[in-house]
């Protein structure tokens, strides 16, 4: 986004709706996790493996943001979770507000997840708080390596890496290794999970992490910074 | 972006500058191409392959976006022509304000072809005129055939769509038809252009289309809407 005079009193107002929201998912013990990509990384598809992985009667939903289409709400919501499209008609990332605003006929206060889809784009987002107990960026392996460096303030901001397609890696000219360098360079200790959608690989382990992210809702540890 | 009422201003702004750059390009008969993608759809890989399409000499220069790293310059510069990164520190999109500064030092009036290589970001390049005589946005197989439906303002704006990197289709679930479905459904009779980085498939048709549009350049029918 441009450095305009405006933008520090959006990002004010931002972040004072986005601390309410996140007062609100933490007393509850709700996780909500921010989910971060280029257009085209696979952030549906390792939603639609998420909700697989959860039993039904599960109290989890997801909040979808693009700038057009229902398109992704429609693939979510076949797996029983409520599932909520935010159509953004042209902005370019999810703010606070609009997450605000998905949520006021639902019963919050009742969820254990809340997975927030947010529109394709791997600058504007991070500069939006939206309440989530972390934030995730995926990159596929089509990406190129080289994404960290290009990309920084999302890998800094970013609790996980989901390194993802890794199906891909025989046919792409992509270093696992050097792109692990790259995000712990931006981001030291940075946690890497390494993901194909198509075959499954790593999604126990995806789950796993969520298990674990869930129970440091609301501990002094895990406060934003 | 957001849409602030300073956005209109700004944009303004941006208009002029980009009409002073158009008109520059146009009384030298030099084409410019705006390349758009997302974040890792191979607008340098392409640019790496339409530079050495081009004889010693001949009269062509890139700028190249990034938010971080010269990287994308380093890789660009191998080839002997004149290449320029422009790091926007944060800013998602190019400028017109950038690109003349960035041109401030070179002959430009002695040029052929000028390529820009945008931010890699599908939705804010998309509001900034640069004064180029055509957008291009690229779009890898790996990203997914909806992706015009989901980014419409790119693809409506945007004279060629590059579908890259398709020696990956034996691997990854894109329907070509319907990409270029969804891509005419946006913009009605959209030139597609099926390229491979890795193998060169395409690159001489593109090589192609780069001349035709050249003779363009200036003729009363190529003027920007």
């Amino acid at each position: 986004m441009n450095r305009l005079p405006l933008e520090g009193k959006v990002l004010k107002e931002n972040d004072r709706i986005a601390a309410g929201l996140r007062e609100q998912f933490v007393s509850h013990g709700i996780l909500c996790l921010n989910l971060i990509s280029s257009p085209g990384s696979g952030k549906t598809s390792l939603l639609e493996r998420t909700l697989e992985n959860f039993r039904p009667g599960e109290k989890v939903a997801v909040l979808t943001g693009d700038i057009q289409t229902e398109n992704d709400a429609l693939r979510l919501s076949r797996y029983g979770f409520p599932v909520k499209q935010i159509t953004t008609g042209g902005t370019c990332h999810l703010d606070a507000r609009m997450i605000k605003r998905a949520l006021e006929d639902w019963r919050v206060e009742e969820l254990d997840y809340l997975f927030i889809e947010n529109v394709g784009n791997l600058v504007c987002p991070a500069s939006y708080d939206l309440g989530e107990a972390a934030k995730v960026v995926v990159l596929s392996v089509a990406e190129g390596e080289d994404k960290p460096l290009k990309y920084p303030s999302i890998f800094f901001k970013s609790e996980l890496l989901v390194l993802n397609k890794i199906d891909l890696l025989p046919y792409v000219p992509f270093d696992v290794e050097e792109a692990a360098g790259n995000a712990r360079r931006v981001h030291p200790g940075m946690e890497i999970i390494r993901v194909s959608c198509l075959t499954g690989h790593g999604v126990h382990e995806w789950a796993k992490w969520i298990e674990r992210r869930r129970r440091l809702v609301g501990a002094p540890e895990a406060a934003p910074a």
